[in-house]
């Protein structure tokens, strides 16, 4: 379902766009909100351009932007890439510089939802905690998750604070105070919802892909020592609550559907999913994500990994299908984060905790520093791509942050 | 810190506050949100009355109240009382019957968490799933909580539809999807959250209790069928998210004032909590809760258990404490729910699960019926009210809820 707003040779009038290497060239056409002298508006990045939305077409927010049905969002984008192809007269008056912009989180996040889809980080993780027994048996049978907390939820570039709690050096205690030593980011894709469902009526699986409007970067940073003696029963908690950052920009699933894919294939000997979670499309996307690490002493960073989206063990819209299965209702601008996103390899790992194996392999960074956890001054940043073959790549751009402490 | 609102001896000029067993006499004065025909007005329940504070005293809304500093709560508190103690020519004008109005969810809730706070429920639900281990270390060392769903809360008297979900007979698996067989309440008391800190700024404990705007009856629905599946290891997901039913009124923490107390002393081989957590006031509420049960052949609800609110291992303002302790921050309107309410006797079970110990030990009803879990029809009715000597007894209401299949 490729249509012309996807056609590698649309140009626009904005230049730089059109640059080779451009992560917002016409054919992503990215959402984000940013503010203006008269409040905020809905942004469109084109090249090093953020077109003022609000002013040139008439979008009133981000959050209408949610709300709207899959034909909608799909009649906007065809609306803005007409735009940027076709230049009006005073269009560059809805243009300002992308450097220097003011931007917001992209809409009011009513719930925030964290899954643990991939399978690789799944079970390197499990199997540090229970070598014999690293994959739970529901693993493959439904995608885990557990609500996340909203008002933490943070913009790309806000200073992250070291939290502070409960740690015990042995499994039964006792725990001292302060502040943590194990922080870690790790390393998501983001996904805004809309425009959900009511409470008691299921999404179907046919139908969930349609209710993903896009998607963002996103870090879960974690404090692992924190984690660790807090999180049984009830699962974590102040481990992963003081920060979430995600970047500013929503990337469309129509800007994505040139990289729509079927998943990779799940093992011979894997329980298919239940009816319910079985997917009638091919909803995988090949989106290549990276995380770069930069101590303060760095002058520039260095990439600690690289992986794909589509190695997920479950979908976008199979987190969709499940989390609404109890009857839960979504509203529109609700986020859920995929889970740490590893690949099968060692440099494909998507968080400190899985790189250094607990710090029993630390990572040697090119001042010569060790790093096993996250240090004061460490900057973490998270990139996205996507490419294949006859389409033009396109980038989500980058999640920021710096540990403060 | 009682102050005249408290004095037993104040009567208001609406006389149906004046009748003794009424939950709502001048010495209570709970917020509630209703529709009027000039939007959604902020009421205040006195006797059979609701009284449009909007209209009548011009607080815009409960969210406003929320996000005020106790002594602005504290002043209103007055305002309000004076009103309803000292009759204004035409302030009959901004009463209503409470019979037939169209109460509303309080405010906006931005983020939902719900705690574990009763030793003697986590004690009951982990003697059944780990006989000789009933009690995890972490939980005598702080308020275990988990992020719950806010967009799923309810205003009581909405019909609670029975889930569905995975529901494995075996712990290996494989599940199969369909309704949950294991439905039940849980009989919680919920806090409102205001004004709330700044990300990364800790509310201290000696500050806690200041953050608690008042209290609501809450039902945390649980299909415990759906739970065993899926809860680990990042613990509850759809087997709570469905549906969570809240009274409509907020109690204010300073109409609880004549019935706060000392929490019940920790037995002499418990652990101290950690300084960050030692409470320097008495902080706990002696609130009487009670379950009722209706099934749809009854023509009268019987009362399941009973229990006190002052039983709980950890008060309100521990949990606000370690909630902000990471530096999470609360907004204006939060909820926090403090898990099951069980006491330490057989009637003091505040959910099903105990009450029936896991379907081991059926509850008979007054027709002949048997219950092990929540049947189509059945009717759950939570209540609460305080009770001191010398003090005007306040109730709570009702929190109603209906099981539709």
């Amino acid at each position: 379902m490729t249509d012309r707003t996807h056609d590698p040779a649309l140009r626009s009038w904005v230049d730089s766009a059109n640059e080779p290497g451009a992560d917002f060239p016409i054919q992503n056409l990215p959402f984000a909100t940013f503010l203006t002298g008269a409040g905020p508006h809905v942004g469109v990045a084109i090249g090093d351009r953020i077109l003022d939305a609000t002013a040139a077409l008439g979008v009133p927010s981000l959050q209408s932007v949610m709300a709207m049905p899959k034909a909608g969002r799909l009649d906007l984008r065809h609306r803005i890439s007409d735009y940027l192809v076709t230049r009006r007269t005073g269009a560059e008056s809805h243009l300002s510089p992308l450097a220097g912009s003011r931007l917001l989180l992209p809409c009011m996040i009513g719930d925030y939802t964290d899954f643990y889809a991939s399978i690789h980080h799944a079970t390197n993780v499990g199997s540090m905690f229970r070598p014999d027994n690293p994959l739970l048996p529901n693993y493959k049978w439904l995608p885990v998750g557990y609500h996340g907390r909203a008002s933490s939820i943070v913009l790309s570039g806000t200073p992250i604070r070291r939290p502070s709690g409960q740690i015990a050096e042995f499994p039964a205690g006792p725990p001292v105070f302060g502040p943590s030593r194990r922080l870690d980011y790790e390393l998501e894709l983001g996904a805004f919802i809309g425009p959900g469902n009511a409470l008691g009526r299921p999404i179907p699986i046919a139908e969930a892909a349609d209710h993903v409007v896009g998607v963002c970067l996103l870090n879960d940073w974690s404090a692992r020592d924190i984690q660790t003696w807090e999180y049984q029963p009830l699962g974590p908690f102040l481990a992963k609550n003081f920060a979430t950052s995600i970047s500013p920009w929503v990337v469309t699933a129509e800007a994505l559907e040139p990289f729509r894919r079927a998943p990779e294939p799940r093992p011979a000997n894997d329980p298919q999913p239940l009816p319910h979670l079985q997917s009638p499309t091919a909803d995988a996307y090949d989106i290549t994500l990276e995380v770069w690490l930069r101590s303060a002493r760095m002058p520039a960073p260095m990439r600690v990994s690289h992986t794909s989206f589509r190695a997920m063990y479950w979908t976008l819209a199979q987190m969709v299908a499940h989390h609404t299965s109890s009857g839960c209702s979504f509203r529109p601008g609700d986020l859920i984060g995929s889970g740490t996103v590893s690949g099968p390899l060692k440099e494909n790992r998507g968080c400190l905790l899985e790189v250094t194996w607990r710090g029993a392999e630390p990572l040697e960074l090119p001042t010569g520093e060790i790093r096993r956890f996250l240090e004061d001054g460490d900057e973490v940043i998270l990139r996205g791509r996507c490419e294949a073959p006859g389409v033009r790549p396109i980038g989500l751009g980058e999640c920021r942050g710096t540990i403060a402490s």
